[in-house]
């Protein structure tokens, strides 16, 4: 079964928004075993969207929009779909209800005739329920494909992705498994691993697809396999996983994609029921903001601080303003007290600090941009590290997170 | 001048990750006047890239490539560029010395055969420089259509853009300007806006056109127009938008989308010479990422606090233990008590503070997931709102960060 997602809106080929949907809509496939074969974003132009079904409609057997249901007059999806099908628009009387209903409880004022509107949709259509939101989804069947079509804003797309269309396309279809397994690697680079493994990818079995993601000084290996015994596909993938393992397991950090390294660092420190804090300066509450995404971290997070002027080091945090003048505000030094100061304040079993200068422009110091000193105060020990993350300012705050789990994932690890 | 993007990788089609690269290149062309007619995600499958390159060819003058470049064996863009213009790779002189540059500087060892493979190009390709990776970006022209690949790597990919392909556009092609404005609006949702302004949106030039952006709680309407004269499009905007403040200024909140509300924020406080500071319980470090994401904060940003346990609100903050149990960690009063005690310890003139249940399940307290207090203290005075946020734990958390931003532009403003 392979599917089309098209998404419809010129905000996203302007470049003014990123299309995340499509991302989650492709996830949620690929774990029920549809193959997405594209995903196209076009512009709110009639002849475009006719253009696209019809080409999408040759190799695709699901075919998926999202985008152009709204009330307002630059909302066409749905007068395009009758034109595609031939078809009219017939009002639904459990959409108006819903409708009317969100109205009285959320908005507090009769519904506009651009809101009953949203009730209209194509005869042949059966609709999709939108909990959150007035534009119901489509569902219509023709020849041999199902098109689908939903609304653009994410979480009305979500819902009804989860709550109508997953659950009914496992229903109505008969499917294959799609497994994946993500290895993360560290430390060495895509073309010497390739190298290392080189005899082992050349055997592979043809049904098992390897591909490197490479970002930045880490290289994923992913590798994918589909099929209908899905115990068979594991064994399959845990077998050359082993393989790998006897050739590079030195330099594999984790498995699979879903645990990110701050997962990781979660997960070990709730094992070892050690607790953790941080002080932040240039990553200004990155770290902080990335460990609380987690849901029940609250049994391990003691909490963070962003320290983010030099005055805020000595005035909250207590640093000795003499340290700073001696050392600079961006050195290993001040990156240690920090540490220390935060795990003590917090009493924490673990601290990690960062203090460096993202740029673009010298900051509170003259470090160069991209210098960064990482703290890491433990029960028995404090230490920091320096690193020079380059000139952009996003990647050197994003490195800087990453060195910091990584650092923290090594010292817990040995405590 | 119209464009069509094209981003090669499996990753992106099983939803492994967001395809932000195609917004990254939407928004630059978009700048220089060329327009984006479809975005394409296709698989790492030579006869799928084949197939787009031949659809892309009929009804874009510019198709632009990302990914697979890299050194192994999944990676086939090269290959299939040359079969797809029947050529022959060469080794580029320039790009190899620059490989061997790279190893020389930052890994230490020679290169690999894999690793010179990179310097290989088709014969009909100029060479794109990659500053900051091993694989050059190519251009091709090919009867009236040029043909652009680049790797996928996002920073490398920004660079080859801004540095090479967009000067070289600029250098050989005709463009006209294209305009757009962008205003938020808050508190009135699409459907009214659309009624109010209607005869103003029957009546706008078929030059200009307009679109409905809506999200959660705001609005926000794009003016887009194309033509030569950027003076005069600037005018024929500006004039149509003010007619649109006459209709709706009192729910228009700013304009420009480069704009965020952080960015707002943190320009009021410069042209008050005010500072702020935060105390973040279930934003965990968010609304301070979002402050220290833009370059040259210090001036204003105090600095922050993540109390996300209900011991560290004591202990470090020193909210009263007694306040806690009398009204629970989640309430007005201990969102108060934090922002004013966060102002106080950073001396800073305003403070906002976040308490609530993001979810999936009840934390240190019995509210409702979803029940945020957001706490603001001025010069003058303290206060609190409660908000019910939803039962989407990401979806909480993003909306009282933008909820805390706007607070803070009303109290701002007012004092």
């Amino acid at each position: 079964m392979r599917a089309h997602i098209i998404t419809i809106g010129d905000e996203i080929l302007i470049g003014q928004i990123v299309d995340t949907n499509s991302a989650f809509i492709a996830k949620e496939l690929d774990k029920i075993g549809v193959e997405v074969y594209q995903i196209s974003s076009i512009s709110d132009n009639k002849q475009h969207i006719l253009d696209s079904l019809e080409s999408a409609e040759k190799t695709a057997d699901l075919v998926i929009l999202t985008g152009g249901l709204g009330p307002t007059k630059d909302d066409i999806t749905k007068h395009t779909l009758c034109e595609y099908f031939d078809d009219t628009l017939v009002e639904d009387k459990a959409v108006l209800e819903h409708i009317e209903n969100l109205f009285k409880h959320h908005v507090n004022r009769p519904i506009l005739p651009a809101n009953r509107s949203q009730a209209l949709v194509p005869s042949k259509a059966s609709v999709l329920k939108n909990t959150y939101g007035t534009a119901p989804g489509m569902w219509i069947t023709s020849g041999d494909t199902v098109f689908i079509s939903m609304p653009g804003v994410p979480f009305e797309m979500m819902a009804i992705m989860t709550e109508e269309i997953i659950p009914r396309i496992q229903r109505e279809f008969n499917r294959p498994f799609i497994v994946h397994r993500t290895l993360q690697t560290y430390g060495v680079g895509e073309s010497e691993i390739a190298a290392i493994i080189k005899d082992w990818e050349n055997n592979l079995p043809p049904s098992i697809k390897l591909a490197y993601l490479p970002a930045l000084g880490k290289v994923r290996l992913r590798l994918s396999t589909k099929g209908a015994d899905k115990a068979i596909l594991d064994k399959d993938l845990d077998d050359q996983i082993a393989l790998l393992n006897l050739l590079i397991g030195d330099i594999i950090v984790g498995y699979d994609d879903g645990e990110s390294i701050e997962h990781m660092v979660g997960n070990l420190l709730v094992k070892n029921e050690k607790t953790l804090a941080v002080a932040e300066s240039c990553t200004g509450g990155r770290i902080a903001a990335a460990i609380t995404a987690i849901p029940g971290v609250s049994s391990y997070f003691k909490g963070g601080m962003v320290t983010y002027a030099t005055h805020s080091k000595v005035e909250l945090l207590k640093i000795d303003q003499a340290l700073i003048d001696k050392h600079s505000v961006v050195s290993g030094e001040v990156a240690e007290a920090m540490a220390e100061a935060v795990r003590n304040w917090y009493k924490a079993d673990f601290a990690v600090s960062t203090t460096g200068n993202a740029g673009p422009s010298k900051g509170d110091s003259d470090a160069e941009v991209g210098t960064v000193f990482i703290g890491i105060a433990t029960p028995t020990h404090v230490f920091s590290v320096k690193y020079n993350m380059g000139n952009h300012r996003e990647r050197v705050v994003s490195k800087t997170v990453y060195k910091a789990f990584e650092l923290l994932q090594k010292e817990i690890l040995k405590n």
